[in-house]
């Protein structure tokens, strides 16, 4: 029993595990919003202002007439009310995420990395990284955003690395994802569980692919998806962990192309140099040539009729 | 020295202990934006919708032409990389927040408290809490509004509860401070250091003032402020901590508005009741007669020449 003299737990509550999510309708708005999942140790800001302070996804498709929600997913940043406990260690870790996004090696950029090169433009891309609150759990996230399917309706997700797996299992999850675009998912790519294959190796370890239901995997194959990768990747083993967790990811991703193809599904991946598209990081849609990248997604979707 | 083939903190720097602040800048807007300052284990949504789905300061400001800055403070929600580390217990606490809150003693509101009593309400209300990610240091907190101020140029400050003592060092430590309304200020109230008033004993601990110098104190008296004080707080002392805490820290605003307006400031501090406004909890901005309060503040900064 609560005792309002104490500060004792016995007999209190917990709410949590919750996304938050911030949306803006603009004025003539398309028939479908687009609803964006960011990625491991990020969170909604990813789609908003760019590092170097251009603006971001969030804006870009507002100006095109897009009704945006922007998520932050459970147990990160203003989604911070996690049931299950963590520790915090505030470790050092900026070289690590310059490497893993693939700016360069640290401390070089990339020759041609589309990623503005001066002091303050890394500061606030060091100061996106925000820590988990509980511990990651792609499950309470996918159900956080079939809530606000459900809630709002039929939409498109935009996911993007960590968020990737998120997206991937609210479309099994809810018959309101009506289109999927992907920038560099990176784990839980959803095989039919007779025909998982095999973990790919790479410096960081192994990446395995995730068992579903025929049932399920149906569902994926229902809607059309644009998976997009940018440069940098290497095409053989490197034993940079933070570079050589892309090779195996690109080649996961272009197996399973595959298998929801074979399928009768609509599924796209497109590397961006080898349709001429130089020098993107891991966040494509916040590099230098944002604007390029928006333009192809702006192709997708009106190719695949979700513009309207 | 930094390798890439390993996640080793060694050679590597964190970035961190920043605010993080989403703006909106409405056309035609007044002269002065208002930057808001959230209060403990609460993030910007304290002044975005209310929990009952209404439009809370954020809007409403914005409807008023002003431009609004909502900070979230260093170590919390989306500002949550902290350079110290901290254990997150997700201890269940909820009736402690329905208490200290002042919604009234669980599980029981007060007799017309200005709160929506379903569960719906209840529920988003419990999910604005959020876990500092490092320790609270008002003095950390405070430099990232003194750094926001540096960039955006003179501001009114509207703060809430724990952000009440972030803001009167801010104004300690910035010159374009030209305003502040603080909406029910908890802890560090400022007195000059040869006038610090003894702690208050309340059933939750003692209530300690903050001592500055007398020149950083003077700094408090140039401007004009407000301070706003809610219902259903007691007059002597009760057992319950939640509601006891409030009644010393009146009391110590009570105090502090004698020294500042002794000193040639202008201070003014409003217990609504005393007004004739009743039933509002420790959030009187997103209270259901929030409009009234936004009025109240309304008035306030146009008799101060704050509003053109």
């Amino acid at each position: 029993k609560y005792d309002p003299r104490s500060l004792d737990p016995a007999g209190q509550t917990l709410h949590g595990d919750h996304a938050y999510i911030r949306y803006q309708i603009p004025v003539d708005h398309r028939r479908l919003p687009l609803v964006f999942l960011h990625g491991h140790s990020q969170f909604s800001k990813t789609w908003e202002t760019t590092p170097d302070g251009r603006e971001g996804f969030d804006n870009l498709f507002l100006r095109r007439r897009f009704a945006v929600y922007l998520a932050t997913l459970p147990r990160r940043g203003n989604a911070g009310r996690s049931t299950l406990p963590i520790e915090l260690k505030a470790t050092p870790d900026d070289q690590t995420w310059f490497d893993r996004f693939r700016l360069g090696v640290w401390p070089d950029f990339f020759p041609g990395v589309q990623f503005r090169q001066d002091t303050e433009t890394l500061n606030q891309y060091f100061r996106q990284v925000t820590p988990d609150t509980g511990p990651f759990d792609v499950e309470v996230s996918a159900a956080s955003v079939v809530a606000l399917l459900d809630r709002i309706g039929d939409a498109i997700l935009v996911t993007h690395s960590q968020g990737g797996g998120v997206g991937w299992l609210t479309a099994l999850g809810s018959a309101h994802v009506r289109g999927i675009i992907a920038y560099e998912p990176a784990t839980n790519f959803p095989f039919p569980q007779n025909a998982v294959p095999e973990p790919l190796d790479s410096s960081a370890g192994p990446l395995s692919a995730r068992s579903v239901s025929e049932d399920a995997f149906g569902r994926l194959c229902r809607i059309p998806i644009c998976v997009i990768y940018g440069d940098n990747i290497p095409e053989q083993r490197v034993e940079a962990r933070g570079h050589d967790q892309w090779r195996v990811r690109l080649g996961m991703a272009r197996k399973w192309e595959k298998a929801v193809n074979d399928a009768g599904g609509d599924v796209s991946v497109v590397h961006l140099p080898q349709v001429g598209v130089n020098g993107n990081t891991h966040f494509p849609f916040s590099d230098l040539n944002n604007n390029q990248i928006a333009d192809l997604m702006s192709d997708f979707l009106h190719r695949s009729q979700l513009d309207s």
